[in-house]
Order: C-alpha cells, then structure tokens, then sequence
C-alpha cells in the first residue's frame, strides 16, 4: 500500500484496520485542524461517514460504500441483508455517480453467490475495487503529465487553478485532478497551483492541506476571484475532477465549476476535467438527467468551526432564519469542456470520443 | 432625515451626533449579527472607520471621508492640515473612485476659502454632500424600478439576482442595486431576490439582513451557486452596484461580479449596474486602469466571527500558512453591461451614452 506521506507515514484514504473486518478513514470534516482516523465497524458507521463528509470526493465515495456493503454482511449476508445494505447506502449521496457503480458490482457479484460466502468475498472485492481505483487514479496522473507537459505557459512556471479537492483525499491515493500535479511535481516540473476555497464546505482548504504536505506551492482564493485571475492572464489551464459525467460529455462536478469554466472559455485558459470510468454515467444521456443534491441550509447559515474545546461545531449562526437555497453540484456543458483525463487517456468531451476510449461501455 | 427602519426608527447609515461635531455611523463589521452604533469624532476615527470596513461600499465610503475632512478641520484648519486629511483619507482604499471623488470635492470648495470659516463650511459641505447622495440614490431607485417592470419575467414573480451589498447599508439611504427593488416593493411588484454570500467578507449577510428588515423576499446563497441557478432558469435579471465605472462603461465592483456577469450572458439574464454619478471616472479610459485593491490573507485565513464573549475576533486560523491572493474587486467589461442605472436615467455602457448623460463631465 503506497499512499501519501502523512506525519511521516504512507497512507491511503481508507484502509482495511487490521485483523478486524473493519476500516479506517481520516475524518475529512476535522482537516485542515485537525488529523483524526475513524474506524468504521458497520453498514451504519459507513453510511455515517459518508452522509456527513468525513469521506468525500467521488471515487472515495465509491470505495467506502463498496466497504459499507462488506460491513453489512459481517454477521448476516441473506438476500433482504444486502439489499437493504445496497439501497442505504446508495440513498446517502445522490450526485456522484461512483456512489451508484460501486454499489451496482457489488451487488451483482454478491448475489450470484451463495449467502455463506459473501461475506468474505464482499470483503474481497471492495479491496480489489480500492486497489483499481489507486491504479486508476496513477494513470491518470500519467496521462494528465503529458497534457500539463503541452499546455503553454505565459511563464516558466505552469499555473494551474483547482476546484474542490479532487486530490488524494477525495480518492483512495493519488487524486484525480491533482494525480497530474503530483506527477509533474516528481518529474520536476515546476507547477503553482490556485486553490479556490469552495464554499459552502470549504474543501479547498484540503486541497490546501494535501498540497503543503506534499511541498506543492500553491495559492489559496475566495471562489469569487477566479475569473478575475483568469482575466488578468495569471492560470494556463483550469484541472477539476468529476462526480458524474454523462454520456454527452457533460460534467457534473461541486458548485461553482461551471462558473469557474466559463471565465476559462472567456480567457482562452484550457479546460480539463479528470476522472476515471467509474465516474462516467453511460446511462445518463445529458447533463439535465443528473440528480443534483440540495443541502442543508445550515452550511450557509453558520460559521463551523472548533469551538473552545476543540470540538468541531457549529460556531455561530450568522443568519438566523434566512431562507437558504444550498445546491452542492453544478453541470458544465460538453461544449465548455476541452479534455476528458482518464485512466486510458485524454479525450474531447464528446459522446463518440468516450465510447471509442470505452468500446465495452453498456449503451443507454 | 428620511432613512431605513431599523428597530422601529427611521435611520441613514451615517448622520450627525448631536450638537457635538461628530459623526454616528453603524459599525457593519457586527453585522448581522449585532447591530452597534460607532460615534467618529476624529480624523483618525475616520480613517479607521473606512479602513476597517465599519463603514463600506462606495457611496458610503465617499461620504465618511467628506465627513473625516469636516472633523480633521475641527480645530485646526490651516493649508497643510488640510492636504493632510485629504492624503490621509484618500489612501485608505484605493478602488471605490466615490472617496476620491468625494475628497476633490472637499478639497476644492475648502482650498478657496480662508482657513477661518473652513470648519464651518467643511461641515456643511458634507452633510450636503449626504443629502444630494440621498437625493441620487432615491432618483437611481425611480429608473431602476422603470426598468424592472420591463424586465421579461420566467414566473409571476420576478427574480433578481445580486452580489455583495449595494444597498441602504452600502450608501447614506435608499441603496444602489438595491434602491429600484425597495421602490418596486412599495408598488407591490412581487419580487424575490438571490443574495450571494459575497466572500471573504460576507457583505451579502448584509444584503439579507437590510432586505429582511424591510420585509423582502430573499433567499441566501453560495457565490459558487449563481451560475447555476441562472442556467437553471431562475433569475430574470442580475443588478448590482459598483466602486468604479470607467470612462467606457467597465465596471470595477466586488470580485466575483465578472463571473456573475459571464453567467448572466450564458443564460441571456440582463445584467444591469446601479450607480450614481460620484461612482463614474470619467478621467479613467477603461477597467485596465482602475487600481484593484488587495486585501489581508487574514480574510481567507481565519474563520471570523464572535467568540464566547460576543466579542468579534478572529475565532479560529483554518489554514496555518497558506499563500493567498485577496483582491476584492473584479472588472467586468463594458460589453457584458446591459444598461448602467445612474440618477439620471439608463443608458448603455458606452462611453457616448455616458457622456450624453452627463455633458458636463471632465474630459480625461
């Protein structure tokens, strides 16, 4: 198990917890404060972890659900058993579309088998799921190098603005857009990168915690001043993953891409969106078909924080009764969009151009 | 004194203390949360005042600085203690032209005038300077609302989209942005307005908070929703105010407008900018030459708020170390204005239509 370098140790984002059937995640809702692993002992502690973000990012999403299945059929593996596992955990989260392919190979994997021995394959396979997910994300980060090595540059070093965290935290290793900076880092390149802070949850934030620990220089904004940078001809290319790109090319990715792409249209900055298959909805014809999730007023209404104690609370409501419209995803469309990065290389955002990369794609 | 009804009385955001030679001002940094007032009875408040963000948006601010050189001139008003006051206020912040604009207007009429009645004219001079604000901002609210019952409507309700705080709280009364949506409200036009959060500071918890005192539909959002909601088919009509127009119809206002305004074209939303003559520079060519304030990494840094005490401070540093950019303001070039919204009247963002409002502007 490789990982990134953690306080001195090589760690993914979830790991199996020793001889226990059990896994360990970093609480994403502590970061950047605080570091804190949570162990996951059931289908409820999963379902948990990802209603409230301690696991986020699309394919981390993915892989704690297939886990979540694992957990569930511990002590119980009959067919009511895992479909309820499957049906709770795929209410969590609605928008990520991994979420709902994770759970669908586990699902027909577990029921051609009989009951006794599910538990111990579910196990397996969400491992093995981990594992591709990992493989998928490096290659990622190899076919993203060669787009960042050709991308022109106003100056010596490649500026390059993020959306989110679509890093290492947001998947099992690696990252999806972040992967390509990690390789060029490692090859030398010399890379800036812009963190948007990405309100509402402020996950560039951990996308500025995850870069400062690998030695990435990087540049942390408020959202509202990405396309003023743009603009003033300060980024070569805009890198942003994906929690569901539909059949067209159309990309569903965290609130605010879409804003964040049409100032690169505006500025002639490069557009790149990096995921891997498991992120892709061939059965999903068009951006308008995708769910995407409200949240909670309370994201807005309140300052969160660490109080006095260190507890992570809800510091102060700054808004007490405002009416709060809170959407956590947005679509880009296709035609915004210059390259899809994925794990078998770069393509146009076009419906011919992702089934030539996925011939084997079921067809909607 | 005409004003907003806050707590049951009738008040502007700045207005004189008595029969003392003071200003009373509401200190916008408690906000929403508490509502204090702040008694300026120095130069040096002024300043303050202005730097700290106590009082702000652009009228404001011109009108606190013509009132920070009435009370620098309190008991001394000699030749070098008035380009004192002058330098002084000026060099608060940089980007809103009204505080310059203003400070020119002072230093003109009091230069002429011998230092013996200096005082006296200061004082009067500022508070006419307030009236003919209030006068303006009141007339901008008249054509505004013209133009809003224009505005094609998706539903019954029309739905207007703004950014930051343009409103009574951004100048003496009535509002920019904000003054033709409190004027529809009075005829009973049926309005809902989408307000930004507007970070790093938040000025939109300002706009919801003046727009719930007044009984106005609203609802609160992420800056990072607006582009969506717009594609969505939500909003008729995006309206916000400005720090600097330049001579071409480029707008400088609070960073993040230009990715609004980027929206608004993409969703064929009409994007209209409420501003009053004292925010037009007719002696700056285009956006290029507006000067863009950069404000402390502190206000990306530091989750703000009140501490136990109900004290505002800064509660808790999110991201230790992190290199940040802050610019405040943004411009958006006049080509994606629809129409300006000035006390005399609408007009194109073109430098003609400018100049046909107002023949008797300085040539640059």
């Amino acid at each position: 198990m490789a990982g990134m370098n953690v306080n001195g140790r090589q760690t993914r984002t979830i790991w199996p917890a020793g001889d226990e059937r059990a896994v360990d995640i970093i609480d994403q809702t502590r970061l950047p404060c605080d570091y804190c692993v949570v162990r996951l002992r059931s289908l409820d502690d999963a379902i948990g972890a990802i209603g409230s973000m301690q696991v986020r990012g699309a394919p981390l999403i993915g892989v704690t659900a297939a886990y979540g299945v694992a957990l569930a059929l511990k002590h119980r593996a009959d067919d009511a058993r895992l479909r309820m596992a499957v049906d709770s955990l795929a209410a969590t989260r609605p928008t990520a579309v991994n979420l709902h392919w994770a759970l669908a190979r586990m699902q027909r994997l577990l029921q051609a088998l009989p009951p006794s021995v599910r538990a111990d394959a579910a196990w397996h396979e969400a491992a093995l799921l981990a594992d591709e997910e990992v493989d998928r994300c490096f290659r990622i980060g190899r076919h993203g190098l060669s787009l960042l090595r050709a991308c022109p540059r106003k100056s010596e070093r490649l500026e390059v603005m993020t959306h989110c965290n679509a890093g290492w935290l947001a998947s099992v290793d690696h990252g999806t857009a972040l992967a390509p900076i990690y390789a060029a880092v490692a090859e030398r390149v010399d890379v800036h990168v812009w963190v948007s802070e990405t309100r509402p949850r402020n996950q560039g934030l951990l996308t500025a915690w995850e870069l400062r620990q690998q030695g990435v220089p990087y540049t942390l904004i408020a959202d509202n001043a990405a396309g003023w940078l743009m603009a003033d001809g300060r980024v070569d290319l805009l890198l942003v993953g994906a929690d569901r790109i539909a059949a067209n090319g159309d990309v569903a990715n965290k609130i605010g891409t879409y804003l964040k792409a049409l100032a690169a249209r505006a500025a002639k900055v490069p557009f790149c969106v990096a995921a891997p298959r498991s992120t892709i909805d061939f059965t999903c014809r068009n951006g308008a078909a995708i769910p995407i999730e409200e949240r909670a007023a309370d994201e807005l209404r309140w300052v969160h924080g660490l109080d006095a104690k260190g507890e992570l609370g809800r510091l102060r409501q700054v808004c007490d009764d405002a009416s709060v419209a809170n959407p956590a995803f947005d679509v880009t469309p296709a035609e915004l969009v210059g390259a899809l990065i994925t794990e078998r290389g770069s393509c146009l955002a076009l419906p011919e151009a992702l089934l030539a990369l996925y011939p084997e794609a079921p067809h909607a």
